[in-house]
Parts: structure tokens; C-alpha cells; sequence
């Protein structure tokens, strides 16, 4: 009995689940997956939670929800699926359908036939140009055994000070799963600011300023040159700017994709480096795919390819793949660059686009920061979060979203990128159906908040600095007044030290309109936007002429409060 | 300085929300707000908190989060609003636009007029034809007053045996918040099914089960027909069918909407019973507008008129009205009947069409149960959820979707509510850029996992019964083989008792196939599906004719729970 051959190569997210997808529509199908590592199946995005103690025990990275071992002998009894593992692929024959493979071990070559051809090789962590990386204490966390080493060493008190280099995803999680108040932990990112390229400068800011305060130290727009150790053992990380005292270093500066064997066989590299794809996750040769971390991928916003090495975008091409080497005919039509990480205590989420990369591709836009509760602030577990939302102005259009907080941020950016997979506006959010009761929601939605206040702005009834604007006409020494309107107790144990800042608590405001000079700039400011905002509209209703408020309030405050 | 003047009748959620929008847009205009009560801008929503004790303080259910209690003097100073308390609105002169209203307490009668009028009156408990309903021990959750007499009567002791009698949200709320296993709590619903017309039977029965392992006892499609008493106090309820004991009884059989001043003005009152707007919130008199709970909502999905007395519609619509009575355009369209609840530890939410609905409206549709993680199940928060999906056959429309469990539930509804929002099909789940890391999802989302299974059935790769259809089987005494799949550990802690059971390991099966009868139909059972899925598939694979396997597995059995 001998169906249609399908070769995978990669043993992790992408190959295995395009091996379980195809066998469930193809109980014939010869399924073989090559893997050169030892690791097969296994939870790369668990790691930092092993790490950090969350999960004791390591076999459950690889481990099915009823406690089976997801080895090949799983692959072969639960799935029909032949995995060979230390079998590396060395060389594709497309004329005549043949890979060959070599024995890690033993060097031995054996070429394997295939019908369908599926390439989930992903992704290999970058080299930087660091001297003495092979200084013992130097980790990285992509791999199982990278995991494996960090642990052994923590358990060994070895890991005391540590450096981060890299403040990506990975970066972060590691960083997360490190820290704790008996380590010296400190970030080293060659960019100026956390989370390049996920977070905006500002958003990154305010996330730093939490981990800050909890005991981490970022070094920005510094470029590490070379590590220096004794005895063969790290002890000093050295930058173009400093140097930090380290008996541990885990480098994350980025994964590229792994393409060689694609290339070699002349399939189609993309500009982003990643082998290019249909949406059917067919490359140039129609028997042969590519998906997960060594396939580009194409933003739904700009049409744009791009490289994002992401687990979801993995599993969701697998079935994809399962489905269309098996005769079917599903897409994979893009992302949204949807993203969410856990990083002390503290949630970030991201979808669409950043300001940043909005205004580089030319858009018009509006953004607005806001500061809320997740759930009605009576509620005991109700905690605050912080949103900056992206928009086109003649639009309206929802291009991106970014937030972060103690409280619930991830579901709420899914909805949002819900929003941007159909072309969402502004109008459209307000229009959303969205469940509410007290521990889950505000009777208006966090989002809907968010994008009420940009149409406010949009609308000029809402008038605002950004903090950094504020920050910068404080810096430039303007004459204009910081109206307070929190409470003074409020304003005593907090406040922006300034002689332009002035508390008058909102309850006041109307009755003490001549305590408010007319011939200046008022900038009003409370804890989150909403009273600051309402103080405005009180000004502005009163005649005042030039008035403004501070999005996002303290709580969008980033900058040092006691100089 | 006299401004447009804006009349409010009532000062909950819709009128306050409407006056201080209002204010924000039009600083001219004279706004007022009419409340025959004492207590405004409160959240009622709150009550089961504070009765709970997750609350401590009864001021905060009309505080702001700074603090402040918004009672009338609030609403003076921080939104110049007028409001008038223990002042009820009883006759509207609407070709004079005035209105009168009495002093609750002297009698004494005032008129008002108005350019535009708003009408926030509300909705009233129904009061339903139960003898002695006026005993001591009796009890509403409607208004702050009555949870005040609640959490009094708790506190001396006075609560033990408790009777909630209506199982919509605010007698399940009500449950949730006097359940403790100090106290004997009974729940009595006249319909079939806890939660009725918000769950389906099949869900609100898993519910029930679990809640019921708790330690809730329900009586279902009981009539409460009166109450028993010593003393004055109330003793026992009786029923049509049983009496239970009882020194508490709550009763919430749901409420109707204020109307009376509407109609009396000769306004359109709709088919629900409710006050008939367009979708600026207006009346038949283009300058009254009513919102709230006692206005008349449109259902999006069938677009008919529905009566959905929710705080967040309340909030919504109030500045869609604030935006309209100074001068805007603003729309709200309508609803999808969204709604969240958490009780006893399960969370619990709903959107769009349940299955009966849907049925009822002649959809041809077609449906499934999926239990699953809402994290990935290594991580230790995480927690199984268990939803049901609702689809149109031909076109793959998303109807409803209903999730339930100790995991999060309610965000995840909240992205399918904003699916249907848009007329979202399966094949747009499947797109969907959900964010992904281990402590927020699984690497494919439970919400598309719930709709690959939907589609995998409408492709007849997923052959399923669902719970009830097994059940119904067994009953009926049908020869056909329940294979349990699941690994013998599990299958020993709890299965179904019955000859036409087999235990076979899933990673056994593919060896042991010479041990599944060929001559039988076999159903396929496992802990949440989708092993039962994987052993059909290799059934099927391996030429068995007649193979499915039980939606949901032993998560979705809600049967025989004591034996
Ligand atoms: C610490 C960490 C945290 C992460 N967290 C998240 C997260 O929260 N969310 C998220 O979406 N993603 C996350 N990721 C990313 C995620 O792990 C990857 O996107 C995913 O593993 C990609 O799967 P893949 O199968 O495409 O590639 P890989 O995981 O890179 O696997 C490819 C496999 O192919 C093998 N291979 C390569 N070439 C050959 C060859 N020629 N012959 C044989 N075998 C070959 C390799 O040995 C490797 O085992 C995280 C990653 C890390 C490291
Ligand atoms: C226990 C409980 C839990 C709830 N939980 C939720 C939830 O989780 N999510 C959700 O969305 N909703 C929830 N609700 C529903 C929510 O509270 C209501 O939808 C909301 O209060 C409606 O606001 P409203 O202003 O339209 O009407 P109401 O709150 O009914 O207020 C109307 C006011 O108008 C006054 N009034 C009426 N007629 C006159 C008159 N002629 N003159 C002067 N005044 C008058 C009344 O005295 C009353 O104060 C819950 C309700 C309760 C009781
Ligand atoms: C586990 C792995 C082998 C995939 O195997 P899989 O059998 O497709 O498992 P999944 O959980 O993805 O999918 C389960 C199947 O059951 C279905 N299913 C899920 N819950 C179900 C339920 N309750 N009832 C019925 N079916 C259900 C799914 O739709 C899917 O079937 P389909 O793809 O045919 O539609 C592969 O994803 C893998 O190796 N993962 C680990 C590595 C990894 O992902 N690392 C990165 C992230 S940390
Ligand atoms: C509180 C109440 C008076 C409404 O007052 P409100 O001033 O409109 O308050 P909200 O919180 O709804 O809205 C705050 C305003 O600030 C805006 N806002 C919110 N967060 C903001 C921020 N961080 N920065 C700037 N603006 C913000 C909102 O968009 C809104 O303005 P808009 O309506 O002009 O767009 C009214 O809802 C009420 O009485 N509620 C209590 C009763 C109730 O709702 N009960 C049922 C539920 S339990
Ligand atoms: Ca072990
Ligand atoms: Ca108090």
C-alpha cells in the first residue's frame, strides 16, 4: 500500500504539524519528516517559563496535554508519521525528486524520494560580531539545549549577573525569566529603545520605566564589542559605551532564516531573505513548499513581504500545507504582525502598525494614547492599561495598536486586529457588540474608549500633547501653564516638578475659573487622560482659548519627575 | 447665558452618560436630570460584588475611581449638570415641550421644558404571581437599596437557606454572590434550562453540572407558585412540584421596561414592549430620544426588534444621544445580544444566535462542541474552555458562538462578535492574526481550532455525535462500540458505565486495530475531542465504514452525575 510520498524537512512546529494535518486527509500517504537535531516537536516558546520555575518539569516541553512523549515513536503510533532524527537534508534533486540526506553522526548519505516536498527548516540565531562568544557563561535561548544549559546553571549559582543582549521577543522572555531581585540584570540593545520595531519609541519607554522600577537596567544605542572573561568564564561585557560585570550572557539579537538548502536547489529567495511563497505556501516549484520560520510572509496592511518568525504563523501555515499536499486548496494570505509577551508583571501586545512605521510608508495618520481600566475600577482585580492606537486620517481606517499594562491587553489587540483583517474603522469600533460585566470589561470598552478619544481628537473636541511634547516645551522653558486637575492628594504624592505646574482639582475648576490665567497656554493633566480631558472642555466651554491636554496623563509619563 | 435645554428623565446609566457628553460638546446648554429616586449614576452591575465581598465599601459603587461620589453636587461641579433627586417626571407636553414632575416626597409638582428630551427611565422587576411575596426574607437585586437589605440580612445571619428564583444573568449573578458552602442555595427556573434564551440547553447544562458539583441544587421547569412563613419571615417556597426550606429568597424573574410616560405621550412603544427608536436613538417625536433599558434595541443577525437591557448599551447609546441632542449624527445600529458572566468560578459568555435560535429562524446551520485550552496546557494558568459554534451551512456565516469554563472565555467571544460584526465566515477565522505566546493562547487559537473542527465536519472529515446524541444512543440501547481512546489512568478516574464500552489507547490503536470490531458503528470518546478526532481519522484510514467520534469528549458529558 504505498500513497503519495510526502518529505518534510524540520522536526519542530511546521514539519510536524503539516505531518499530522496531511495524515488525518491522506490515511495513505508515506509521511516522513527528517529532523538533523535530536529534538523533535518541542515548545521553543516555553523555554523561558522553564526557566523561570513555571514549569518544573522539562519533558513537558514536548509533551502531549495526557503526558505522552512527543518522539517519533508518538509521531509513528499517534500520527503514522516516520521521523528520522540526526538526519540532516544536504541537497534537493527537483528534476527527479530526490533529497539527499547525511547521518550526523556517522556521515552516512541515503537519498529519499518525494512527491511533495515541504521545507520547514526554520530559523537560525544570529552570530553578532562579539569577540570571545565561546567564553563559557555565554548562553543563547533558541534551542532546547540552550534551555537545558541555562538551567543547570542557574541550579549551579552561576547565573548572578547577567546581561541580556537583544531586546526582541526573545530577548524579553529571557530577561522575564531570569530576573529576580537576587540577580543583577541588565539589557544591552544596540537600537535606542526597547523592542524595536514592535513597540514605538514611546510605548517602549513607558515599558521600560515598569521594568525599570522593578530593578532592571537598559542600556540603549549600545553596541556590544567584545566579552571578556577568566579561566575561560565570562566576566565583563564591554560596549562601545561601558562596561557591565557578567557571569552570564544570553544573546538575543535575532534569528534569520534558514534558506540554504532552498537556495542551493534554486528556489526563489525573497528580498527578506526567507523563501518565497504563494499563498499557498507553494514556492516556485509547485511540489515543493516552504512555511514557518524560513518562508516570508506578506503584511495584510502594506502587501509588503516581510520576515516574521512566529509559532502561530508556524502551526496555522502547517495545516495549510497538510491540507494542500494532500490535494487541497487553502491559503495562508498573511499577518498583521500580531504580538503579545509577558514580561514582569507586565503585558504587551502589538498589532498593524506602529506610528513609526506608518509615517515611514508615507500614511496620513492620527494616534492617540490612552490610559484606562480593563475592568470597572471597583472591581478587586481590575488594573490599569495603557493603548496607543493608529489611524488614517481621511479614513478613518485602523491601521495599528499598541498596549501594555498589569491588566488585560492581549484579547483586546485581538479584536483590533479582527478589525484590521476587514479593512476596520473608527466608526466601526463604536458599533461593536463587545460582552460586559464588571470583571471582564468597562461598560464602554477599553477599545471603544480608545477609539472614541481619537475621534474626539480627530473631531478637535479633544485638543492633546503627547508626554513627550509636553516634556519638550518643558525642556524648551515655554510659558504656558500644566493645569493638575487631579486630586492635591493625588498631586502630593506624584507630580511633575515645575514652576508652570500648577493643582487645581477638577471639582474646583468651574468655581475658580479666575485662579486660570487667560493669556496663556493651558495644558491640563490628571492620572490617565479622561479628567484632564474634561477640564479641557470645561476651558474651552469658559472661553479659554488655548487648551490642550496630556494623553494618557502620569500614567503616560515616562520622564524623570524629581529634577 | 442661556443654552439649548436638554431634559433628562432618569439618572442611572443612560441619562447621566447622555448629560455628560452633552456637557463636553455644548458648554452652553442648560442640562438637567429628573430622578425620582435618591441614588444616580450607580453601578447596579456592581451590587453582586459588594454583596460577594470582593467590594468592601458601598460608596464605591458610585465613586469615581478618585475617589469622588457622584451624586448631584459631582455632577454640578466636574459636568455642570443639574440634577434633581426624589423628582419623578409623570406627564410630557410634548406640543408645548414640557414636562411635569412631582416631588416624591411634598407632592408637589414642577414643569420643565425642553428643547430636547431624553428619556433614561429604565426597566421595573417583574413581580410575578407569587403569593406572600411581601414576607421578610424576601428579595430583589435591582436597585442599591436592595442590596443594601441583602448584605445587612447576611451580616446578622439571616441568610442560610436561600432560594434564587430565576436563572437569567441577575439571578445567576445573584447566585454567585450569596454562594458559599456555609449556605444551602437553590436555584428554581421556570424554563428548562439554567440561563435560559442566553445559553443553548446543551451548554447551560454543562454549566449546571458544574455548579451543581459545587454544591447548587437547581429545580428546572419549576413553577414557584408561593411562599411559606413564620412570623412574618419568610420559611419555604413552594412550588409546583416540591417545597424547599428557606430564610432568604432572591428573586429575579427578569425586568420590562418604563414606558408609562412614553406612552402616555403617545410615543411608539414596540413590539417588545419597549420604546421604538431609529438608529440615532430618536423616538416618533424627533426631539425625544429614549435609550437605555427602556428602549427597543435591533438585533443585527435577524434584524429584528429586541428588548436587551444591558448597562453597556446603556453607556453606548447615552453618547450616541449626548452627540444628537447637540446637533450630531450619530448612530447606533444595534446589537448582537453579547453578554458575559462569571459565577462560582466558571466563566460563561455568549454571542450572536445559540443553536435554538438560530433553528427557530429557519437557518440551516450546523454546529459543534470543542473543548480545549485557552493557554497552551503546559503552562501552569492555564485552563480548558469548552465552546459551541453556530454557523450557516451554505455560506459558512458565522451565527453565534457560546464558551464556557474556568479559562478565559470572554475575550475570545469578543473577537467572533466582532467576526459577525462584519458578516465574518469560517474562512476569515482561519485568517484571523491572533497574538501568540504561552501564557495568553495556544500557537492555533481555541476560537480557530473551534472553527477548523466546524469546517472539518462540513467537510466530512470530522464525523461527530455530540454528547446528547451518545447519550440518547445508549439509552435506546443501540448496538454500537464506545471507544475510549484516552490513556488507561484517565479512563480508570471516570468514564461511561456501560457493557458497550472499550478502553483503547490511542497510541495503541494503530497496532491493535484486529481488537476493533468491523461489523459495528463506533463512536470515539477522549477527554476534549480531539484525540477522538485523531482515532476516527485512523479508523476511517484503515477502512472501518462507520466511524465518528463524541464532540467535546468527557468535558462535554454532562450525564449521570451521581451514579
Ligand atoms: C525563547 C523563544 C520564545 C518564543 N516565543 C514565541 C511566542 O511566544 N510566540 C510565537 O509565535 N513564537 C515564539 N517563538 C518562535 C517559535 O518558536 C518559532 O517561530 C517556531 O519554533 C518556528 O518553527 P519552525 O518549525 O518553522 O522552525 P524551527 O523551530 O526553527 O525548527 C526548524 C527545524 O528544522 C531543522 N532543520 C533545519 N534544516 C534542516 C535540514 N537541512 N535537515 C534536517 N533538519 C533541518 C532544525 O534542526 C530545526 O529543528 C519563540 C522562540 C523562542 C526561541
Ligand atoms: C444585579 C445586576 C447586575 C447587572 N449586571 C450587568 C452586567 O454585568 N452587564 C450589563 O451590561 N448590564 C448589567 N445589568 C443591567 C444594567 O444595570 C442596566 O442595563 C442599566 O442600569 C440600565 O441603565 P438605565 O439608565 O437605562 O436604566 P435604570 O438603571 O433602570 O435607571 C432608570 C432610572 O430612571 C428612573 N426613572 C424612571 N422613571 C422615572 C420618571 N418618570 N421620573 C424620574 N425618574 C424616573 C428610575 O428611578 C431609575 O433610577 C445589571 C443589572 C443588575 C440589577
Ligand atoms: C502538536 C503538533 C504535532 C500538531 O499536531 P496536531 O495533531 O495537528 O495538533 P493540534 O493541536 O494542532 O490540532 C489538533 C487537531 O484536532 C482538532 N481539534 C482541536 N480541538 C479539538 C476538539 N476539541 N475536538 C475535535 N477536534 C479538535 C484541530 O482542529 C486539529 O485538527 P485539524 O488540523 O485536522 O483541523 C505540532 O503542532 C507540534 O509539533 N507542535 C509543537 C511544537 C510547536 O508548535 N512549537 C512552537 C510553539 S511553542
Ligand atoms: C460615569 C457617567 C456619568 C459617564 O460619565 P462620562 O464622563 O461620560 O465618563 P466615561 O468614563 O463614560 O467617559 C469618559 C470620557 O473620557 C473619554 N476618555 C476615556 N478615557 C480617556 C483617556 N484616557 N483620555 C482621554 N479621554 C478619555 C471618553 O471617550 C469619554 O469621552 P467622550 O464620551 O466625550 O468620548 C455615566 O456613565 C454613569 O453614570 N455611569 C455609572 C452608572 C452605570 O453605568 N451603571 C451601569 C454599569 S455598572
Ligand atoms: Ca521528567
Ligand atoms: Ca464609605
Amino acid at each position: 500500500m504505498s500513497g503519495k510520498k510526502i518529505l518534510i524537512i524540520g522536526g519542530v512546529a511546521a514539519g510536524p504539524k503539516t505531518a499530522a494535518r496531511a495524515r488525518r486527509l491522506d490515511p495513505e500517504a508515506q509521511i516522513t519528516i527528517l529532523e538533523k537535531g535530536k529534538h523533535i516537536s518541542y515548545a521553543g516558546c516555553g523555554m523561558p517559563f522553564y526557566l523561570s520555575g513555571q514549569i518544573h518539569d522539562f519533558d513537558h516541553l514536548y509533551s502531549t496535554a495526557y503526558g505522552v512523549k512527543r518522539d517519533p515513536a508518538f509521531f509513528k503510533a499517534e500520527r503514522g508519521v516516520d521521523v528520522i532524527l540526526g538526519m540532516e537534508a544536504i541537497s534537493i534533486d527537483r528534476a527527479n525528486k530526490k533529497v539527499v540526506a547525511r547521518n550526523v553522526d556517522t556521515g552516512e548519505e541515503t537519498v529519499f524520494e518525494y512527491d511533495k516536498l515541504v521545507l520547514g527548516t526554520g530559523a537560525y540565531p544570529i552570530t553578532p560580531p562579539i569577540e570571545n562568544l565561546d567564553l563559557k557563561g555565554v548562553y543563547r535561548l533558541n534551542h532546547l539545549t540552550d534551555a537545558e544549559k541555562i538551567k543547570q546553571a542557574m541550579d549551579a549559582g552561576e547565573v548572578n549577573d547577567v546581561v541580556v543582549i537583544g531586546t526582541g521577543f526573545i530577548g524579553m522572555e529571557a530577561l522575564d525569566a531570569v530576573f529576580n531581585p537576587m540577580r543583577t540584570v541588565t539589557v544591552v540593545e544596540f537600537r535606542d529603545t526597547m523592542l524595536p520595531g514592535i513597540l514605538d519609541p514611546d510605548m517602549a519607554k513607558l515599558l521600560y520605566k515598569n521594568l525599570y522600577e522593578q530593578g532592571i537596567e537598559g542600556r540603549f544605542g549600545e553596541k556590544v564589542l567584545r566579552l571578556e572573561g577568566e579561566e575561560g568564564k565570562v566576566t565583563r561585557v564591554i560596549t562601545d559605551k561601558s562596561a557591565i560585570d557578567a557571569d552570564a550572557v544570553i544573546l538575543a539579537v535575532g534569528v534569520r532564516p534558514n534558506v540554504k538548502l532552498a537556495q542551493e536547489a534554486g528556489l526563489t529567495i525573497g528580498e527578506t531573505g526567507a523563501i518565497s511563497v504563494n499563498e499557498y505556501m507553494q514556492t516556485n516549484d509547485p511540489d515543493i513548499y516552504a512555511l514557518g520560520d524560513c518562508a516570508e510572509n506578506t503584511n495584510l496592511i502594506t502587501g509588503k513581504k516581510v520576515f516574521a518568525p512566529m509559532a502561530t504563523y508556524a502551526n496555522r501555515q502547517g495545516r495549510v500545507v497538510g491540507d494542500n499536499v494532500t490535494g487541497g486548496k487553502s491559503t495562508f494570505k498573511g499577518i498583521l504582525g500580531t504580538g503579545v509577551l509577558h514580561c514582569m508583571h507586565v503585558n504587551v501586545a502589538r498589532t498593524g502598525l506602529g506610528e513609526v512605521q506608518a509615517r515611514a510608508l508615507g500614511y496620513d495618520i492620527e494616534t492617540v494614547r490612552v490610559s484606562t481600566f480593563d475592568m470597572t475600577h471597583y472591581h478587586p482585580s481590575s488594573n490599569k492599561v495603557l493603548f496607543k492606537m493608529i489611524v488614517e486620517k481621511n479614513t478613518g481606517k485602523i491601521l495599528g495598536i499598541q498596549g501594555l499594562g498589569q491588566g488585560e491587553v492581549a484579547k483586546r489587540i485581538d479584536v483590533v486586529a479582527t478589525m484590521i483583517q476587514y479593512g476596520g474603522t473608527l466608526d466601526d469600533l463604536l458599533e461593536l457588540d463587545l460582552g460586559y460585566a464588571p470583571p471582564f470589561n468597562t461598560p464602554i470598552d477599553p477599545m471603544v474608549h480608545t477609539g472614541n478619544t481619537l475621534k474626539n481628537k480627530l473631531a478637535g473636541v479633544a485638543k492633546t500633547y503627547t508626554p513627550e511634547e509636553v516634556e519638550a516645551k518643558l525642556e524648551r522653558g515655554e510659558d504656558f501653564l500644566l493645569l493638575d486637575v487631579r486630586t492635591p492628594q493625588q498631586f502630593n504624592m506624584r507630580h511633575i516638578e515645575d514652576d508652570r505646574v500648577q493643582q487645581l482639582t477638577l471639582g474646583d475648576l468651574r468655581d475658580k475659573l479666575d485662579q486660570v490665567p487667560r493669556d496663556k497656554e493651558i495644558v491640563t493633566v490628571c492620572v490617565m487622560g479622561s479628567r484632564a480631558y474634561e477640564a479641557a472642555r470645561i476651558l474651552e466651554g469658559a472661553g479659554f482659548k488655548d487648551v490642550k491636554f496630556m494623553e494618557a496623563g502620569m500614567e503616560g509619563w515616562s520622564f524623570d519627575m524629581d529634577e
